[in-house]
Order: structure tokens, then C-alpha cells, then sequence
């Protein structure tokens, strides 16, 4: 028995086995999820296996090491998040979004950090040792709201897109301002004297570590996708370039101390149209599917370890502090989601309710992002009492606060997220409505949203396409891509279920090439940002086979070999039925 | 700057980039992989790769490290290799591969052994310090064909499947061979005085190691098929488990010192057929895709680092024992083919022609195994030579040989591989002549081939399929699984042409039921090893359009709901007149 030779590979195999296996028992008993939120599921396995380990032992069990945790951990996660990120509600929502994560952020650290230190000053609670800097740090490693929790609650309740969007976007992206405070404040610990300048040094820094991490990923990313423009005879190499260029963005990013998580959302962002459109079918399908699973097994690894590494002697425990570290937390973010939403609904016409702030202080919940923060503090006197807090705080916020989060949702009827996507014809009125704003606001000379979006399409279609993608001469519609894909699912399952004609209507061949040229000159080739839940798919697919229809009798009409008295009501009305009969 | 944090994952992503941009530049200039081997050029693209950091350091260049290829370069491509192996030829070959890679490969060590010992007894040569033990550990190391080496070259010379088979099969199975023979003889080097009692052992241990891996193998495979009966609700995560529990197999068998090729092999083989049934079509394109893309990624890196590590000052040089090792090399090789294949051309109907015997002597190319195994070798004197001698070997044998080996295919009009598979008729056939040879074994009290494989499938369908597989109890005929892909193929194909019909057609689905039926009662559920290249598969297709036409005719007859006359003449014309527009 040579153990020692494969123990690495071996031990990590097998974590990862451990954690996909848990995932198939919790689905085993379907009940289970609907109630509890997975991951405290896998808190409360981590805690067994942390257990069992320590009984066994009689030592404290192995930490999750922060290393681990940001280079190998995290980045899977925020690609997928990245990736998958609905570009429309996000970019709309950006201003909303940045005023939460940054003035949000820096509001709850100041305040989380101040309040604590007016506790340290109460004689009776024994903390007069803990200085106000180092409670400034606790409050920057705390106040950082976690995507990886985020993600994990909010994929299970279904609020609506814009609630969704600002609470997960607040939490990527204030990222850049944590590492930025983290850093400062710990540098500052180590200092002997601080001066002014530092301070400004360091507000200077939120520009730099920000705008530094999105220039990082967009240089990465579009080289990403310039690369897959020379990949068309080694095909099965071509998602490998969607991760490495991604990773490479990230670490980086991390290299030189910016925002890896705003550098590979970044990337993941500014590479996905090209991407999509220069690799093929069955890559794309290997991308997509690979990065669920392996976000899936990352997120997976990170509740488990949270739950191991709690268990063991790491922690210090004063009542008084701990407590109010979790009062302080919940009552400082629902004042800084107050306040900035007021400012923020002066200048909206789609205001914020109240209930969705609720939701968004609610939902403020704390993850390994905090947790492996605190194992990277530099050693002094008091770090287990920070620990032991910062663990309660994620316990707390993942237990009791997603827990009831489904609940709560339910019973403040929240808006929720439209079951079904908007239909072709909406979404065909949108870009309508798109273009005209865009015009509204370039002769009003309000340079909006809607007037940048717009000159950077031009952009896009009149450089960036060109450099970036194979096939930049044939830009296809995206309502006539959308019908493709929408026509290759029904196709497959169509072959699936056993029923598909051999023998090729000639009429659908001539629909197609209608639609084509009816589209294209109206609608330009932007990029439709529409979900495609199977639903939904059918949902499109019978309003396309219907409106459709008439085009396409109305089709041949045009043609010069056809009469237009040439097809029979009788086959006409046979075909209806059947459309009809199909339609679910 | 911090660049210590993210160095290890930084510097891997960069060589995996380095591999993947290569491999995209060979293929840009289409000429080039035309003539020479991929793998040659890799190696070239190494030395220069280990030129520059020799240059710029003064220094050696780190040599590839026997751990990370044996851990994690080699079990990606042995994993694609078992997973994609066509397992009728190679369990209708298995003896004779077997004979060349236990027997054979004994051959050569003792063979390669014993004469090189000659060598060193002369005097001008000044190698009388070299021993026989140590001559007989470098015969078992350089003795052994690579199975990388091989993949890479044979991949692209497209010889007929048996004459494939027979070399890369030995190439994978000598592996268990090599192990016991190389540790044997390490241990032999460090022992005082052998007893003829661990000699004896030694004979003992080629079971042991070989048919451990194969348990070990078959068990983990078993287990992977197993534990996807639960992965419905999780698709996302399926894909996982069979890269998972394959990679446990090896690095179990390699913790317990069996051969870790044979496990992984017999996993992949074993786990198949039953993941492939449980598993999501997405999945298992995941799978497939993610396979051929990490081998290829593997192989790329084996021989970049093959390339990097020849360069600096680890070598000895001394002509003779060099020169001679290379020519031993080859005839002991050609000698041992010869002499083995007198003995199973004996035995056979289909015998091994002598254009063939030829080129499995010829195609015995060394590799980065050879390479990672001498560096393994404890330190003594004359390490450095023994280096020099593996590194000649291995490059004369990818140059020199994998870059002639193409043209003297061609100059002998070895025969190649077959373009077109099997037609659907022909395999029924073939199935239908297995039956009947196994019935012939039955009778005649011969157990043969055919006998066991009838036996095992029943074991299959009576026992593992039950356990295994989610569905169990609606095994489809293969022949219809095949249609049902070329159905779905053909689909996707008509939807992207926009040519799909959308009334589907009542009669096909008549047709597929009755093929159904008539078929489940000539042909039980084996699988069908067809390879589906694009012109195969629109043969196929052709095919089973043209001659399931009657059927799909006559099959009406036997509806209660429609009478024989239903069909007019007419449309039966035009029908037949469509299909044959269609067909290219």
C-alpha cells in the first residue's frame, strides 16, 4: 500500500465525490429542498463530517484554507455567474446596483465598525482591547454581502428579475470595495502612524481595484474570443479557451491586487456573444453544461467545508459582541438599503417598493467570502473572537435568514419572476421601442441608457464583430436565430418521439427564407435576451406556428413558379387542425 | 505585484494555453499536419520551448516531473482510449493481444536485456561497470510500446481495425507487464541476494497486478453505472461521476500498486454501456466531448514537456550502448512479432499477413511512459547514460518512425480501414450469424467466443441491467436506438436547413412502432459498435429511408383501424418520388 504517492489527487477526488453524493441524496427525498435551502443542508453535513473527524481525532479538523477557497473555489462559481447573467436587467439597473455596492458596502462597514467599538467601550463586557481600527476591519470582512450564498437562496425563490438582479449584482460586484477596505484597514493595523494621505490613497484605490478588474477581463475576454475565430479544425478544443482565458483573467486580476470577481464577470460578459457565435453546437452545449457542474460542485465544496471548519477549538466566545455583531449587521443594512433607496426612487419612474426593500435587506446573507477573510487575518490577541462572530453571523444569516426567506416571500407576495418569457411580438416591440428611445434621447441630447446602448451596438457591428467573429459577413437576425433554435429543439424532439416526416415540405423552406427577409429589415442583430425554459420554448414555438401560418400561405404568393389558387382550402383547413391538434 | 499567490494555477493555465495555441497554429497551415505527426511537432515546439530556458538560465529546464505525468497526464488519455475502444474487435482479438503484451513484451526485456549486457562485455566500449540486473531494468523500461505515442500516430494513418487494434491493445496491456518487471527488477538492484523464491514471486505477481486492475476496474465501473440510476433530477452533475469513479479506479489500483491503465480501461468498458442508457443525451455529448478534449489537452502537454525536458545536462553520452539500444530495440521487436505470430496465425482462419506483421513491429513507438520510468530509477552511476539511451530511443522512434510509417502504409497498400461502416443489414446479419455460432458452440461442446459472449449477455440482461439501469424494464433494440439517432441527427439537420415539416406524419409513427416490434423478435438488445461518421450516417440513413419504405406500407395491414387499400397509388408515387429527390 503506497497511500502517500496518490494522497492528493485521491483526498480530492474523494471531497468531490462526497459532496456530489450528498447532492444526490437531498434530491432523493424531494421534500427535503422545498423546505430547507441546500445549502444548509450541506452546512449541516459539514458539521457531521466536522464532527466525526474531531471525535475521532480529538483535534480541531482541517480549516478551509483561504487559498484554496479564492483560487480554486470561487472563480467556477462567479464564471457561471458571469456567464449566465441576464445583461439586459443588469445594465439597466447598474446605477442602482453600484450605489449598493459601493456607497451600500462602505455605509455598513463604517457603521457595523463604529457601533461595535461603542460596545468595546462598555467596561462590563471586557472588550476595552479590541481598538476601533481593528473593529473597522471586522466590519469590512463582515458587511460584504456573499454571492455564493446569494446565488444559492435566491436560485430556490424565484422573486422577480429586477429584485434578483439587484441583490446578486450588489454582491458581486462589491467585491472590488471589500478588497479595497479589507486591505487598507489591515495595512493600517500594521502601520505605526496613519496619515492623510493614506486615506485618500486608499479612496483613490476603489477606482483603480474596480475599473482595473473590468479592463483586466474585457482585454482577456475579447482575446478569448478573437481566439475562437481560429478554431474551426480542432473543434473539440474550443470550450477549453472559455475557461482558461476566464481563469487567467481572474488570477490575474488577483496578481495585481484588483477585483478578480469584477475581472472574470467581466470576461465572462464581454466574450459570451463572440464565443457563442464562432464556437460550435455541441461546444457551446459542453461550455454551458460544464460550467453549471462545475459551479454546482465548487458551491457544493464551499458549504461542506463551511460547516467542517466551524467545528474545533478556533473559537473565543463573548456573548455581548457576538450578539450585537449580528444586531448591528441586520440593522445597519435595512438603514442603508432605507436611506439609499430613497435617493434612488427621486430619480426612478420604476420605483422600489417597500416590500422588495425588505426583501433586499433581507437577503443580505454572509458566506466563505467573510469566512475565509477572517482566517487571512494577521495573528493577534483577539482573531478567534472574530471567528467565532463572523461564523455565528453566516450561521445565523444562512440558517434563520434563508430559511425564511421562501416564507416570507410567500406571505408579502413579493412580485415574482414571469413564469413565461416575453413572446416574439414583445420582444420584437421592445427593440422597437429601444430604437425610437434612442432616437428620442439623441435629438433630445440627453445621453441616456438608451444612447449609449445604442452607439455601442454600432460599435460592436461596425469594429468589434468584424475582428471577433468567423463569420462576421452573415450577421444573422436574432429573431431568425432564435427561430432556428427554437425550430431544432421541436425537431429533436419531434425524431425523440418518432414522428418525424421524411418528407420535407417544400412551403416551410419558402416560410423560412420569408421570414428571413421580412425580418431583417426591421429588426437589426441585436442579441434577444430570452430565457428559454422549455415553457416557455412551446409557449413561442405554438405562437410562431400560428402567426406564422398565414405568412406562409400567404407566402408562395410571390413566388414565380407557383399560382397563388394552388393550395386547396381543404388541405388548408387539414393543416390548421393540425396545428391546432399539436398545440398542447 | 504578487505573483507567489497565484503562481501554481497561473503557470499550469499558461502551459495548457501554450498546448491548446499550438495545436490551433499547427492546424492553421493545413500542409503541416499532413506530413509530419502532431506529435513530432509538439516535441519540436518543447525543444525550443527548453532551448530558450536553457539559454536565459544557464540551467537545465525542469524536467517533466514522473508524478504529474503519472497522476494526472497519463489517466485522461488512458480514460478516452478504454471509453472509445471498439470492444467487438477487441474482445474478438483479446488472445493475441494478450500474447503480444505479456509474452511479447517478456521477449523484448530479456531480449533487450541480456544482448545489451553482451555489449557492455566488451572492453572498448569501457561499460563493464554496467550490470546484467541493471541491463535487464532498463530492457523492462524501454521494452514497453506507448500507448500516447501510438494513439498519436496510428490516429492518423486510418490501417484497417484489426491491424489497430492489435498495436494499441498491446500497448495498453503491457502496462500491467511493465510495472511488475520494472519494480522486480528495481527491487532485485537493492536487494543483497535474490533468492529464487522472489523470483517465483515475481511470476505470481503478472496476476496478481493485471487481474486486480481489472477488478478494481470492473468494481468502480459498476459502481459509476449504479450510482447514475439517481442522478434524474440532477442532470447537471452527472457527467461528473464518470470522470470521478474512473479516476478513483486508477488511483486505487496505483495506491495498491496494480497496473492502473488496466483499471481505468476496465472501468471505462465496464461502466459504458450502462451510463450511456441512464445518463441525458446532454450529459453524455458533455462527456463525450469533455473526454476528447482533456486527452487531447494531456497529449499535447506529454509531448510539449517530452520536448522541454531532452534539452540541458542530465545525459551521458556513449555511442555504442546508444546505437545499439536502438537497434536491439528494433529487432528484438521484429523478431518477437515474427516468432508470435507464427504461433497465432497457427490458430487462426484470419490470419496476420506479413504487410501487417510488419507494421505492428514497425509501430512499436516508445514514449513519455519510457521517459517518466527512467527517471524514476534510483540514483547510481550510470543514471545519466541510461537517460541519453531512453531519450534517443523515444525521439528516433516518433521521428523517424512515426513520420515514415505513413508512407510505407501507402507503399505497401497495407489494408486500410474501412470508409463506410457496416450497413444496417449487414449487422443485422452479423448478429444474426453470432446466434447461430453460439447455438453451433452450444452443440458441439466447443466454448468459444461466441458461447461466452452469449452467456455474458444473458448474465447482462438478466441480472446488471436490472440493477444498473434506471429503465430496465424497456430495453430498446439497438437497431432502433440507431434509427432513433440518425432520426434525431436527421432532424436537427432538416431544422437547420429550415426545411423541417411541421404537420408530422401519422404513418411514420405506424412505422417506427412496427420496426419495433418486428425487430425485438430476430435481434435481442446487444449493441451495435457502428461508427457514425457523417457520410455513414447518411448511408444509413438512405438505406433505412429507401428499404422501411415497404415495410412502413405493408405495415398498415395489420392495423385493425385501416384497411390494405387505404394508400392511393399515387401517393404512394409521390412519396417514393420525394425520397429519392432527397437522397444525395
Amino acid at each position: 500500500l503506497d497511500y502517500q504517492h496518490v494522497q492528493v489527487p485521491f483526498e480530492i477526488t474523494l471531497w468531490i465525490m462526497l459532496a456530489s453524493l450528498a447532492k444526490i441524496g437531498f434530491h432523493l427525498y424531494n421534500k427535503l429542498p422545498s423546505v430547507v435551502p441546500e445549502s444548509c443542508l450541506l452546512i449541516f453535513v459539514g458539521l457531521i463530517m466536522g464532527g466525526i473527524i474531531y471525535g475521532l481525532n480529538d483535534k480541531s479538523p482541517p480549516v478551509m484554507d483561504s487559498d484554496i477557497f479564492f483560487l480554486y473555489l470561487l472563480p467556477p462559481i462567479v464564471l457561471d455567474a458571469g456567464y449566465f447573467m441576464p445583461s439586459r436587467p443588469f445594465f439597466e439597473n447598474i446605477g442602482t446596483i453600484l450605489l449598493y455596492a459601493v456607497v451600500g458596502t462602505i455605509w455598513n462597514v463604517f457603521g457595523i465598525g463604529f457601533s461595535l467599538y461603542g460596545i468595546c467601550q462598555v467596561k462590563a463586557f471586557r472588550l476595552q482591547d479590541v481598538s476601533l481600527l481593528h473593529n473597522l476591519l471586522f466590519g469590512s470582512l463582515i458587511a460584504a454581502v456573499d454571492p455564493v450564498a446569494v446565488l444559492a437562496v435566491f436560485e430556490e425563490i424565484h422573486v422577480n428579475e429586477k429584485l434578483h438582479i439587484l441583490v446578486f449584482g450588489e454582491s458581486l460586484l462589491n467585491d472590488a470595495v471589500t478588497v479595497v477596505l479589507y486591505k487598507l484597514f489591515r495595512s493600517f493595523c500594521e502601520m505605526p502612524t496613519i496619515k492623510s494621505v493614506d486615506v485618500f490613497a486608499g479612496v483613490g484605490k476603489f477606482f483603480v481595484v474596480g475599473l482595473g478588474g473590468v479592463l483586466v477581463g474585457l482585454t482577456f475576454g475579447l482575446t478569448a474570443a478573437f481566439t475562437t475565430r481560429f478554431t474551426k479544425d480542432i473543434r473539440v478544443i474550443e470550450p477549453l479557451f472559455v475557461f482558461l482565458y476566464s481563469y487567467l483573467s481572474y488570477l490575474t486580476a488577483e496578481m495585481f491586487h484588483l477585483s478578480g470577481i469584477v475581472a472574470i464577470i467581466a470576461c465572462a460578459m464581454g466574450m459570451k456573444r463572440y464565443v457563442e457565435a464562432n464556437i460550435s453546437l455541441k461546444s457551446h452545449t459542453t461550455v454551458k453544461y460544464f460550467m453549471k457542474m462545475w459551479s454546482s460542485v465548487s458551491d457544493t465544496l464551499i458549504f461542506i467545508f463551511l460547516g467542517v471548519s466551524t467545528i474545533g477549538e478556533n473559537h473565543e466566545w463573548n456573548w455581548p459582541y457576538i450578539c450585537f455583531t449580528v444586531i448591528f449587521c441586520l440593522i445597519w443594512r435595512a438603514l442603508g438599503v432605507l436611506v439609499l433607496t430613497f435617493f434612488v426612487n427621486r430619480f426612478h419612474v420604476n420605483t422600489i417598493t417597500s416590500k422588495d426593500q425588505f426583501i433586499i435587506a433581507y437577503g443580505g446573507l454572509r458566506g466563505a467570502i467573510c469566512f475565509s477573510l477572517v482566517f487571512l487575518l494577521p495573528d493577534f490577541h483577539r482573531k478567534k473572537l472574530f471567528i467565532a462572530a463572523t461564523t455565528v453571523v453566516i450561521l445565523f444569516t444562512v440558517f434563520i435568514q434563508g430559511m425564511t426567506i421562501r416564507p416570507l416571500v410567500d406571505l408579502l407576495a413579493v412580485k415574482r419572476k414571469r413564469e413565461s418569457a416575453p413572446t416574439v411580438g414583445e420582444q420584437i416591440h421592445i427593440r422597437f421601442l429601444d430604437h425610437l428611445l434612442a432616437g428620442i434621447e439623441d435629438i433630445s441630447g440627453h445621453w441616456g441608457q438608451y444612447y449609449w446602448k445604442d452607439k455601442l451596438e454600432y460599435f460592436n457591428s461596425k469594429y468589434l464583430q468584424k475582428i471577433l467573429l468567423r463569420e462576421y459577413d452573415q450577421p444573422k437576425s436574432s429573431i431568425v436565430l432564435l427561430y432556428e433554435k427554437l425550430e431544432r429543439k421541436h425537431a429533436i424532439e419531434l425524431a425523440e418521439a418518432g414522428q418525424l416526416g421524411h418528407a420535407s415540405s417544400h412551403p416551410s423552406l419558402l416560410r423560412s427564407g420569408f421570414l428571413c427577409s421580412n425580418n431583417r429589415t426591421v429588426i437589426t442583430d441585436k442579441k434577444l435576451e430570452a430565457t428559454l425554459n422549455p415553457d416557455v420554448l412551446e409557449n413561442i414555438q405554438e405562437i410562431l406556428a400560428r402567426n406564422l401560418y398565414r405568412i406562409r400561405r400567404t407566402g408562395p404568393a410571390y413566388n414565380r413558379h407557383t399560382l397563388p389558387g394552388e393550395t386547396e382550402p381543404v388541405e388548408h383547413a387539414k393543416e390548421i387542425l393540425i396545428l391546432r391538434h399539436k398545440s398542447p
